[in-house]
């Protein structure tokens, strides 16, 4: 199947294996947008999401800028005033549109964007036909890049529909029932001086997960599933959102501030709480993982659970011996489920759906690897400038490419933030 | 040609007349549209002002809600959501969507907008064939308000699309040179106690511009142009928005804090300065009216000059005798243009360009006339609700239906806002 | 009794009149900050507010600024620094203290301020002694200027007291009855061209209340007495704010966003209204003229009765033959009380109250009248640059001096302010 | 000398050498007060800052709230609303005044404020005398709470005095020069597995500090001084506030909106640089360690030098047998100072001034170390649920009194905030 794409090169054809990549992940992009309207691609609700019509642009603009201009001979850009548009937040690259108000960009049309997009394709497959190895290596982080964009399409997406009342049905969709219960209980795990990261030489991996180095874990647990909706709703009967006594001081000022009372998308109708899918309302159903949670009601949770949250480390650990499965994108449910996987072979712990359905939260600040650099020019800005207020997430979500997921890969939102497909596995 | 309507009843058809009205303004609005896509429509810019595709759907909605639904036995509206989604400011008729974001309204599509026009347009038809006169009487409102919203979807769409560097060529337009040189002349009128208003017996009139009632003026001079976009950039060049001397104390402060240094759309390129049209960028021609003024800019301007702003009554006083003629939205030039109109038969003073081209700000707080009332339920909420902190401009401008334009018709904005077509003239 | 200051002209001593009125309005403004301790003096509670400390050196500031330094041979400041310390908004005389941080100005010390006072005096002192008519005519000005800070004073830290719940005892006071009952009838007068405005020419006028002009008034009605806490207890059991058919859209958002429930300082303390005066929180009494509510709720609370405000030239026509009698700051009250005073002989009409208590707001933009020209130079900032945004109120409260009210006096707040000690009259 | 305490045990009588810190800590704070005013005192410049008799009446409910009420038979507090007054953020001890406008409490006077200090300290001598050992730990507890804000009264005067221009002398000072130049060498420590933290077993240490733990840190080197004034001149001058590069994104944002050009305080005077101290506008020293940048500029700087800030764990480790000595608050400088303390015997790095002048940043997030719990009630609310979003200092300051200082002890602070006496020191 096209989406299951594996970014693995025959080391006899290189060139033709990267290029076939390439033409899979650049396909799948414009798949999401299955069902979206010329309208609909152009909404933004709030400066943190970005038009779906933006994200086409931008992953274009990607290749466009870092990859053709500086090594394809004899390439012009198609349009001057796309790279002032269509970059995200890249100083080094000159000016550029301000972020909130991407949503204004009518102009270029859609049909435009498109055209770029395949102006921009064609190029690279005459330049991916004879690239050195430096340049490949650009290629891949871009097709890593446009990944993270799927996911964002989705989620941005999701937000702006949200802001509609009318956008769907009145009727709530049903969610399935999970495969089975939630495992409630916790898995153990032995201290000691452990290597985390990733050197990147046999697998892709971003800069901010390497180098692979050394930390010191104490003895921990962790549960076995996520945070259910189920468990959520007790939190929210127990008076969690009201009593100040398990929260960060921040998180209550927020709290107080932006008047939550549940997660983002749920809301009571007549009694009974729904959310919100990307095909419409839906019945909370208490076995699916709880998403769309803020690092702050996280950690709030977990204080009144009496317990905490791990840290990325203690993840990590934990997950270099799970099989990376679960739903993902490319299942397009595109909504967080419960389910007990089988555990595979090497798989002694009782850990489940550690990869897929949703983030989960970690109580560590986004921060640089002992050793950290940047090393690619403009490109260096991808992940180093966000080392700051912002939080860890591990194991992606329902609209994560699988192909993205693996034991070192680090997320990170700002903790008020809830978006995201973001929920949370408790640990002691 | 269609755009010269008249609101005129044959007293032998009044039905079959005003039907035939009801189909040139409704085409009218559609007609506005060309050239716009489904992304343009979707544009809200800012919360003070709304996307086409609203507009369409809102003066729709306003025969739904205020005519149809009371008074079309057997009608049920086409989409019960619509009351909700559209409704601008009614408090009467119950909630509705937040006006600050109704660029998020994607759904119900364009072309679903349409088809809501299509639906009203064919039941009024039905309602129109036997309406009272009452009904008939609110139908005329109306299509004022209807036309009232074709000049704000000209003014918007201008106002959004500005906020994309990208969304014209680059290359300035040339605005043509105005027919003759502006008259810096003053025209005289003596002063005594006047009647101004109207009493809307033969015309059309807003109930804010009720009842016809007499007021003192002194004697006054009233200067025959309009402030050009020449005097402009004098004003400029002397330092006028640098120097708080001229300026009312909330006008500098505002001055201050949004940076201005022209008129709004105003920027110098390669040391010339340009505006904006609805179709393109133009290089500022000294000869046209001054545009897209604050009344805080109007009133330092006329500081700075040693004058000041006129009455609203000094305005209508000196425009009753004046013919309106001048570049009204029929014209399609959208813009104003500097000319010297003849003067008619009944106009003894010099005055030139009263109406049309750009609205001119007077110096009167816009409030209730002496004995008005609102008598028309929720229509009441139409004007007499927004008594306070705005000030009156009068006269219409070049996106005005002419249609619209009668001595005693009353504009009001609030002293900050730039974006309307506003000028000023200059008074004594 | 010292307070009851009159700046009358003894023709035979204009020079020694002068001072002695001088040392009369100096001495008084001392004298209301009684009780009073350093740390009271410095409290700004909000922007539009000052610390007492500061009107003291304000008002200083503006003899030494205006009078001594152009007119004082040999005079210099006491410290320079002061220029910038203590100049309120003249742009003409150089930078400024930022106005939102007076509370910041622990240096200069209370003491130190109380000694720039008696060095500004002890100068006045010997230019009064022989100074030109023109001269005089500006210490004329300062010393009404000096009497608008009076009741700013009083004003200013009646609402920064109000801040700290712990600022007076706990027991509220109870209000003496008024002397009667309040009078709900109408006074009736006839319309036509009359005069308002004054020439100054024998008594003292502010700048803006010139030149005198003739208006046209309709015939219209006005209350005899002013509106009562009473009635509007009744105004908030009938849910006036919580109805928005009442108000004024911009009132409408500011009651919603402000949280406006009551008056400002009222609150419901175990079932009883209270509200707060300078002597500490007192039990509403029911037939006081209820005080500081913004235009706004006065606006609302006359459509809830049917009613409306009067115009400033109605109230100007119907005051020129009342008596200035009411409570005033002299009285020390400094709480609007209930009264139903003596109609004095030139008093055909049954007006009462029509001065002092509270301001009464009318609907009247405070705007310049035909012919008004500022013609001091820096103290030409006194009025004119405020002529936006701002309504009219007339009549004087109990915390204005007395010798200030006349039937031309203007006052202005912005339509959302509620700390003045405003109250309303009804017009038909 | 008095400042010199020690809170070490007499364990033949705990209680009479408790008593006896007591007694000094509590004047201390009091000494610090020398030379400000009643007014001084109430000045509140931010939300952040607090005024200093706010301080002094908090440092005195903390012991009234938590040691005299639950733990002193008979004893009733003084004045019960001091309770909502003088509560900083522990909401399980009910409502409190809101922190911004702390500088509105002139009521209850300075007087008031110093009684109730000496009616708590009278008590306290009562309670003291025969307390558990349970209640002696909470006494310790607060004496500790009262040392930092000996420090905050310091810090937050500082800020408050320098928003009035005129609080000072307009002459500079001149700072003495350090006694020897600074050490830009590098002192290089080797990794492994380390214990840091506290267990609180011989010394007094914050719950935040406990319980010790071994983390492993990498080889790193750590720069001999701290970063000099000199040093961020040239920083200056290389356009370090001009260039995104060196900055992370949410520093560029910060650094953009707030408009900095130079670390807080400093202002360029007649083209040479000045800071503030608390005895007036000085002179810029370049050897002095540059002090009051926020964590974004400590960063940015060591990025432009190629360098790095320590994680607090290699601080800790590398200060674990350096001298604390400095200038601390005894010093009465209040200003930090270039110097080069004699290393001690047990001292083989190059590492000076690691201790008292500027804390500094390091790039830790401030977070629970593994095992962390809070067990003292509201006394819980102490540091726990500041763990977000924050930055560790360490070393202390030229105001914070000596006896705080150990290895452990964790500072923490915003990354935008600079009014504490912040600097940094590089590492790689």
């Amino acid at each position: 199947m096209s989406l299951e794409v594996k970014i693995e090169f025959d080391t006899a054809d290189v060139h033709g294996a990267l290029l076939l990549r390439f033409r899979q992940v650049r396909e799948q992009t414009l798949a999401l947008t299955d069902g979206l309207s010329d309208e609909d691609m152009l909404l933004q609700s709030m400066p943190d999401a970005s038009p779906t019509k933006w994200h086409l642009a931008h992953t274009s603009w990607f290749f466009d800028a870092f990859l053709l201009q500086p090594h394809l001979p004899g390439y012009y850009p198609l349009d001057e005033r796309y790279q002032y548009l269509f970059n995200s937040y890249y100083e080094a690259m000159g000016g550029r549109h301000p972020r909130p108000v991407r949503g204004l960009l009518s102009r270029p049309s859609l049909g435009e964007v498109l055209a770029y997009r395949d102006y921009v394709d064609a190029a690279m497959e005459a330049l991916l036909s004879h690239a050195s190895d430096a340049v490949l290596d650009k290629v891949v982080i871009g097709l890593h890049h446009e990944m993270q964009h799927q996911e964002l399409i989705l989620t941005d997406i999701k937000h702006a529909l949200a802001q509609n009342d009318c956008a769907f049905a009145d009727q709530p969709l049903v969610s399935p029932s999970g495969l089975a219960e939630p495992d409630m209980d916790y898995s153990h795990f032995k201290g000691g001086v452990i290597w985390v990261g990733s050197d990147a030489e046999t697998d892709f991996a971003f800069d901010c997960e390497q180098p692979s180095h050394q930390v010191f874990v104490q003895n921990f647990s962790l549960r076995n599933s996520p945070v259910t909706n189920g468990e959520w709703l007790d939190f929210i009967t127990d008076g969690g959102y009201q009593r100040p006594a398990h929260w960060l001081s921040d998180g209550w000022d927020r709290c107080r501030s932006e008047h939550w009372q549940a997660p983002l998308y749920w809301h009571k109708n007549q009694g009974r709480w729904q959310n919100q899918s990307l095909f419409g309302k839906m019945l909370i159903n208490p076995q699916d993982p709880v998403c769309h949670v803020s690092y702050y009601e996280a950690d709030a949770f977990a204080r009144w659970q009496g317990a905490r949250l791990p840290t990325e480390f203690e993840w990590e650990y934990a997950a270099r011996n799970c099989a990376v499965e679960g739903h993902f994108s490319e299942a397009k449910l595109w909504h967080p489920r419960g389910a007990q996987l089988k555990p595979s072979l090497q798989q002694p712990s009782g850990l489940k759906q550690m990869y897929g359905d949703v983030w989960e939260w970690t109580q560590s600040s986004f921060s640089a690897y002992p050793g950290f650099s940047s090393s690619l020019g403009a490109l260096g800005e991808y992940n180093g400038k966000f080392m700051v207020n912002q939080y860890v997430l591990r194991g992606g979500s329902c609209v994560t490419p699988q192909l993205q997921m693996r034991p070192s890969y680090r997320n990170f939102f700002y903790p008020h933030q809830r978006w995201q497909f973001s929920g949370l596995r408790l640990a002691h």
